[in-house]
C-alpha cells in the first residue's frame, strides 16, 4: 500500500516537475490554502481519541525519565519542548551517551504526518512512541520495566484509570504510548503563514510573500505541501542529482525494496528555522544551504542566492506564533516498589 | 568566619541536645512560627536584584543546553523542574555520561540557604551557578565558550541588555550566572505547613500535627530550622554516632580543617518527600530510613517506627502547595556564528 503511494507520488511528482513553471503566480490566500490546508486544533485519531485526561497523563509521561532504564532520559531529553521539540544536535545522544545515526525531528506537528520516522517505520505517533522506550541506544528500557515503574506509583495508577476509564488494568506499555501520543496530537503550532491563509494579508512581510511565490514556483510544493508543509509522502533524497554524502539507505532498511534506497519521508517545514541542523543526519547547519541543496538535488535547479534568501524568509513565517506554551507537570515520587535507576 | 559559625552552632547544638526534652509541647502556629519563620516571595539579594527581565533571562538559561560543551546538558537536566528540581538519581550523570560523586539537591528554595553545595563551597546561588558550567564532569564548558555561544544569538544580546541595562557589554559569564541565580531566587515553594503557620489549623492533618510535635521534641529543629527548615548551618554528619558508610569528607575538602571532616550543610527539608534518594551520596531511598538514621547518628536516639511514621507524615506537609507552575521558555535558534555542539 505504501509502496503504491510512493509510485503514485513519483508519477505525480515527475509530471509536476516538468510543469512546475506552470504553478500559479497568484499567491492570494484563496489560491494558496488548497495547496496547504488548514491546521486542525488537534490531530485526532479515532483509534486513540484525544481526551483531556489522556493528554494530561501524556504530558507527564513525556517528561518522565523513569520510562528509561537509567531513569535519566525522557522524551523531552531529545525533543525539548523548550527548544521547539528538538535537541539541536546533528544526531541524538541516548543511553550511556551513545550517539545515534539520525537527527531528531521535532515532535511539534509530527502527529499530522502520514507516517513517522525518517524512514516511515511507524504508522502513527501511537506506534512511534513505543520505539524510543525500547531502543537500546535511546531509552534502553523494556515493556516490563516501564509497566513496573508506573504501577509502583499510586498517582499514575489513578491517572491511567482516568485516561483509560474502560480498562480494568489500564497501566500497560501500549496505553503509556497512547497517552504520550494523545499529548503529541495537541502539539500543533499555528504560524503567521496560517494567519495569512486565513486572509490576513499583513501577516507576511513583502519579502516573505516573495519567498512564498518562489517556494511555489520553484516546485518545492511538489513535495512540501499539505497542512504540515511536508510530512505527506516519501521521496528519494537525491531525486534529480545524487547526494554525495548520503550513506543512510532510508526506507530501504524497512522494505528491502531496491526502489526505496535513499527514500525518506518529506519532512514538515513548520518551525524549520528553529530545528537546525538539517537533513536526516543533521549534516547541514545552515538553512540557506539546505534550501540550495534541495533545489539542486530534488529539482535540478541552481537557485540564486536571492531566491534562497526569499525562500528562507518565507520559511521563517512557519515558526510557532503564538509561541508554544507548555507548563511542566509535577512528577509523582517513586515508592519502595519502584525499580531503581540503572544508569 | 564560617569556622566560627560551626563552632558556635556546635555549642548551641550540644546544649540544645541535652535539653531537647525541654522543647515546647505547644505546636500552635504562634509558637512554631519563630522556629521556622515566613517564606518570602523572592529570596532577594541586594548585590543581584531580582528583576522581571533578569528572571525571564534566567529561566531561558536554566533550560539552555548550549551552556554546556556538548550542547546537550542544561541546569534542568539535573534539576528537572518537572521533577521537584532534582534528577532522582543517587548521584548525577553529566558530560559524556560521567557519574558524579554527589546527589543533586533541589534548586527549589535553594536560594534561601546560607551557603550552597553540600560542602558550602559557594556562598550564594550567584557564585554557585558558575560551578556546574565549568565542571568537567557536569557541563564541561568554559567561560569563553559560554560567552561565545550566547553572543552569537541576537535574541540573547537583546535579553541581556534588558536584564543588565547598565552594562555596555552585558553578555558575560558572570551575568549569565546572575540571571540564572535571579530565576532561582523566585523558585520558592509555599506548603501546607506555611498555611498552618499562618494560622490555618486545618492545613495539617492530626497525624501531621503529631509529626510536627515529634519533630520539635526529638530535637530535629536544632539543625533543621529557619524558613528553609534547614539550609542555615553546617553540621557533622554523624555527630553522635559515626555513619559507617560515609566516605565523603564534606566541608574538610574545602577548608582542610580537620574539625570539618564529615561536616555538611544541613539540607532544607522543603519538598523532601519528592527528592529521594537521600543524603549527600543518595545512598538511602526511603525517607523513613533517612529519618531513623538522623535520629540515631545526629541525636543518639532510637526512634520508634511510630515516631518515624509521624515525622515522615509531617515532612509530607512541606511539599509545594500550590504545586510549582513553570512555563517553558522558547529558546532562540543558533546562528552561523554559534560554536557547534561538542558531544
Ligand atoms: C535519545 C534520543 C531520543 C529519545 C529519548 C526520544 N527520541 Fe524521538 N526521535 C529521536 C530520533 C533520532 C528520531 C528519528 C529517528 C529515525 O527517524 O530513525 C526520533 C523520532 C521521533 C518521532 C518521529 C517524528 C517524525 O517527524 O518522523 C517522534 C514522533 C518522536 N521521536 C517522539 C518521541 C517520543 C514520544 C519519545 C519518548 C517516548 C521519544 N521520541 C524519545 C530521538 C529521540
Ligand atoms: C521531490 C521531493 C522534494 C522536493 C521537490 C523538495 N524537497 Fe525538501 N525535502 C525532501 C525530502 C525527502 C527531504 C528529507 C531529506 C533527508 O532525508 O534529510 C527534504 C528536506 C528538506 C529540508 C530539511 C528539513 C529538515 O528539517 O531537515 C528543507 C529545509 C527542505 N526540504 C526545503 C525544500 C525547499 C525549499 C524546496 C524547494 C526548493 C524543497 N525542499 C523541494 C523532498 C523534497
Ligand atoms: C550533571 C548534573 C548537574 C548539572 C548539569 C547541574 N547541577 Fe546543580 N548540582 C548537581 C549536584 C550533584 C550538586 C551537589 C554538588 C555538591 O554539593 O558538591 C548540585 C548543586 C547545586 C546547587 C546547590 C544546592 C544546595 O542545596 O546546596 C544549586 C543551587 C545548583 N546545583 C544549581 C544548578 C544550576 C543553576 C545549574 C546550571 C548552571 C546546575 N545546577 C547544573 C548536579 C548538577
Ligand atoms: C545535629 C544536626 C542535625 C540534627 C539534629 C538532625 N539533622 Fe537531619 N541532617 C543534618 C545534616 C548535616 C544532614 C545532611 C547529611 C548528608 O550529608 O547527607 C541531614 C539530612 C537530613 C535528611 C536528608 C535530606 C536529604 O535531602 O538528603 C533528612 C530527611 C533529615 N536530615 C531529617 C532529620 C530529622 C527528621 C531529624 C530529627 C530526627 C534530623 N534530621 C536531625 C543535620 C541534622
Ligand atoms: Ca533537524
Ligand atoms: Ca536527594
Amino acid at each position: 500500500m505504501q509502496k503504491y503511494k510512493i509510485v503514485f507520488f513519483s508519477i505525480v511528482c515527475s509530471s509536476l516537475l516538468t510543469t512546475y513553471s506552470g504553478f500559479s503566480q497568484d499567491i492570494s490566500p484563496d489560491k494558496v490554502k488548497p495547496i496547504f490546508g488548514i491546521l486542525p486544533k488537534v490531530a485526532d485519531n479515532p483509534a486513540n481519541p484525544v481526551t483531556p485526561e489522556k493528554v494530561n497523563l501524556g504530558r507527564y509521561l513525556f517528561f518522565e525519565p523513569r520510562l528509561s532504564k537509567s531513569a535519566k532520559i525522557s522524551c523531552n531529553s531529545c525533543h525539548s519542548l523548550a527548544n521547539s521539540g528538538v535537541d539541536g544536535l546533528p544526531t541524538s545522544i541516548g543511553h550511556k551517551w551513545q550517539i545515534g545515526p539520525r537527527n531528531a525531528p521535532t515532535v511539534l506537528n509530527a502527529a499530522l504526518q502520514f507516517t513517522q520516522f525518517w524512514d516511515g517505520r511507524a504508522k502513527d505517533v501511537e506506534e512511534q512512541a513505543m520505539g524510543p522506550m525500547l531502543n537500546p541506544k535511546e531509552m534502553a528500557s523494556t515493556k516490563e520495566l516501564v509497566v513496573q515503574r508506573l504501577k509502583s506509583i499510586p498517582q499514575y495508577e489513578e491517572m491511567f484509570h482516568k485516561a483509560f476509564p474502560e480498562d480494568t488494568d489500564p497501566i500497560t506499555f501500549e496505553n503509556a504510548a497512547k497517552a504520550i501520543a494523545a499529548f503529541e496530537r495537541t502539539l500543533l503550532t499555528l504560524s503567521r503563514f496560517d494567519r495569512y491563509m486565513d486572509g490576513d494579508l499583513s501577516a507576511l512581510s513583502p519579502e516573505e510573500k516573495e519567498g512564498l511565490k518562489t517556494f511555489i514556483q520553484t516546485g518545492c510544493i511538489t513535495c512540501h505541501n499539505g497542512t504540515d508543509i511536508g510530512g505527506g509522502m516519501f521521496q528519494k533524497f537525491g531525486l534529480v542529482h545524487k547526494v554525495e554524502w548520503l550513506q543512510d539507505l532510508g526506507r530501504f532498511e524497512v522494505t528491502k525494496n531496491p526502489a526505496d534506497k535513499y527514500v525518506f519521508k518529506v519532512p514538515s517545514l513548520r518551525n524549520v528555522t528553529k530545528t537546525a541542523p538539517y537533513f536526516n543526519n543533521g549534516r547541514v547547519w545552515s538553512l540557506e544551504e539546505a534550501v540550495k541543496t534541495m533545489g539542486y538535488v530534488q529539482l535540478g535547479k541552481n537557485l540564486s542566492d536571492e531566491e534562497v534568501k526569499k525562500i528562507v524568509s518565507f520559511l521563517g513565517s512557519l515558526a510557532a506564533e503564538p509561541p508554544l506554551q507548555i507548563t511542566l507537570p509535577n512528577l509523582p515520587p517513586s515508592t519502595a516498589k519502584t525499580p531503581k535507576p540503572m544508569p
